[in-house]
């Protein structure tokens, strides 16, 4: 057998239900504090923005949270997805390293995002919501909940990041496609929008900024609510569907990896292909290395503090602990927009912060590169954002083939590059370049993470 | 069971032959003729272009040719595609008609075309050929050749109709990324190119001039084949196994189709999801009625003449039997570019002269119409070609709920529309226009059929 094999679980081994983390790390996770008091929040300081069984989710410490039917007769459309072992790809990078890979690109919306996106929206239209407010970032996110807004007939408005939205028309007409309506961030629909519009009308935007406008939005409207796409324990709860499905597979292939990849921008697609992994071997089962991989030019986990700080750049969302370039820190220009956010999911960083995953990051220059030689021998345009879990994959394989080492290597390709091609030309043009962020941009960002105490 | 359902075969089902029609049709396939003496062109006739395999197939009257191992171990990796039951749509339409769709948007290059592109590089690497040229037209072909060229190590040169290599960058920089070159036609690279240019210097192209240019290419260089993405025998060939694992995937829905309904470009897509079909009722099987969908602006089933013609506009190929509109029809703008051409499958061409299949067309705005009330129902958004086959399925299953009918109608959703968003742009804003071609340009195009006799 030379030729790449795909991996397919009957619909019967669709997950029943979302592996909750929590229920087996070694520490509790720290409490989420309210902007306002800095005092822990409940789920009543959480009720105006998310339905009631979100909330519940996002605190809960059992292992296992039913999916419910609904969600998973519309999960059914295109999962189990399938996992494949790259067999052409070792081939040519001429490795003993097993490389295997979770696709996640065969959701309609081309990402694992609806993953979350279709439980969210579910839970919004059981509790009466009509309207669910989102920012999105290279547009992966709003993409899903418009989707799932279609199939539970919710109105979607998403705020999308400005230079996004000049740079990526199509990904606006595909939410616009499922009837959802786009806005350029910062707005002047929001305070928060056009505060940022005075001080500089050029503005092109940021995740932070259109995190503010969707925040004030859903607060202000009675009949909507707010939803977010990563970051949340919530959201990487419902993206844990990839690594059960991903251990069954894995079982199919008589094979256990000894080392999982993600990349990492707010912790979603991280968290749902390492998690039941790990809970695997923190329970005592078998040991896997874990390896976050993110942007040089935005090292939330290798270069970030570790503390509390605001998901947003108004500061109306709640503090997390978390690792975090503050929340001012914006990025220099780079095509992986789903990366550019300066916090991490704070289940995410505590794993990281405990030792129970590494960190590393690549410039895009090398990440494009992996992305195409992938492509070319599996056949598959990842998006910008898994081009980093392939870059280290194939450092891995090639590790391993220096070593003469046979280890298997699971990672998660979260979705296809179909709506990236722009940068994929720039790549193959000559025209990317690996600006470094400013280190005293940093430094300066670094400084003004809020005191705990003074909250 | 109110929720959409998906079939899917287990690997083990994916079909090991392909389906011949020719030995179930009532009467034989029409000879092609030599361009330059008229008479019935031979295999070698053909050996400058194709490799001697394709060229066995394009003549055979076997019922079934068997698919080379390391072919199926390609499709293997997104075969065999899904069939729905679109239960939401039927719901959205309030209608008992049993609408299902196989879908073949799930191959890397998001359409059915790999399913061709896939055996044909591989017959050309099997006999030594270095280098294949092709033409492309909305860039589907194209890009599904790339993908083939990756994977058996062949160089692919593509010949893009001009208007649609400026209008769809996203396209060329797909092939790109598998290492094709793509060429704006007309070029200056070929002696057909530059007679069209010397014509009109701002030719924006047609699908007849780029076959013209990549036909040339081939002809001229020992190590270089040609390959074409339609219209041909051993095309229509590959393509059964769509409905192959269809027949079997309605057998596991216990149904079976009153009615399929295909679009129609060169008809390749509508003979992969027919003829098995056709085949099974040719042979005394269950009757089905069979619709076949073009757009109203390049009429070839509806208002062409069944004659003899060339495949492209140098009059390069070999004359074949078909319905044509004549080579120098240029059909007036709209953005189904994979619709765009002046004949028809000789195969297509014959089952609907004969009686068998019946054919209707459709104008872009109803198709577009029709394409997003199947994206916000079904969560997958079209290819602008489907989206015709949408079209007359939506409109079939409107009739059975006016007759008070259930009918179980199948289509073919060919492709995604993720590389065709602009279209999807211009018709929410208001911006596509249904211009109709010029009945006394089609009839110029048609006086100037040749002759038979005189070729």
């Amino acid at each position: 057998m030379s030729d790449s094999v795909k991996y397919l679980l009957d619909e019967k081994d669709l997950p029943r239900f979302w592996y909750n983390i929590v229920a087996d790390l070694p520490n509790p996770p720290t409490p989420a504090l309210h902007p306002g008091t800095g005092l822990p929040i409940g789920p009543d300081d959480l009720a105006v923005l998310f339905p009631r069984a979100v909330i519940e989710q996002e605190v809960s410490t059992e292992r296992e949270i039913e999916i419910p039917g609904p969600v998973r007769d519309i999960y059914r459309q295109w999962r189990p997805s399938p996992l494949y072992r790259a067999r052409r790809l070792e081939k040519a990078l001429d490795t003993p390293a097993r490389i295997y890979y979770k696709y996640e690109g065969v959701s309609p919306a081309g990402s694992h995002k609806p993953n979350t996106a279709i439980p969210q929206a579910f839970y919004s239209r059981e509790e009466g919501v009509r309207r669910i407010a989102t920012e999105t970032g290279a547009g992966q996110w709003g993409s899903s909940l418009a989707l799932a807004g279609a199939f539970f007939g919710l109105d979607i408005e998403v705020f999308m990041v400005k230079v996004s939205f000049r740079q990526k028309p199509y990904r606006r007409a595909f939410m616009e496609s499922f009837g959802a309506t786009c806005i350029a961030s910062p707005s002047d629909l929001t305070a928060a929008g056009r505060a940022v519009l005075t001080d500089n009308p050029d503005s092109t935007g940021s995740l932070g900024i259109a995190i503010s406008e969707a925040v004030e939005r859903a607060v202000a409207r009675d009949d909507t609510k707010y939803a977010l796409g990563s970051v949340l324990n919530h959201v990487l709860l419902h993206q844990t569907v990839i690594g059960q499905e991903a251990m069954a597979q894995m079982e199919m292939a008589d094979d256990y990896p000894d080392m999982i990849i993600g990349c990492t921008g707010g912790g979603s697609n991280f968290g749902g292909i390492v998690f039941p992994f790990l809970g695997e071997k923190l329970r005592g089962g078998r040991d896997v290395e874990i390896i976050a991989v993110e942007p040089s030019n935005c090292p939330t986990l290798t270069k970030g503090a570790y503390a509390y700080d605001y998901g947003d750049t108004a500061h109306l969302t709640p503090l997390v602990k978390m690792h975090t370039l503050g929340s001012n820190f914006v990025p220099p220009g780079f095509h992986a927009g789903g990366l550019r956010y300066h916090g991490m999911a704070p289940l995410v960083s505590q794993v990281v912060a405990e030792g129970m995953a590494s960190a590393r990051s690549y410039h895009q220059n090398e990440c494009f590169e992996a992305g195409l030689q992938f492509a070319r021998a599996e056949g598959i345009i990842p998006a910008p954002e898994p081009n980093h879990a392939v870059r280290a994959a194939i450092d891995e394989a090639v590790a391993c083939r220096e070593r003469g080492e046979s280890r298997a290597i699971l990672f998660n390709l979260c979705g296809h590059g179909h709506f990236d091609m722009q940068a994929y030309t720039d790549y193959l043009e000559g025209r990317l370049h690996d600006q470094d962020y400013s280190e005293t941009e940093l430094a300066m960002a670094l400084s003004g993470l809020p005191s705990v105490e003074s909250c």
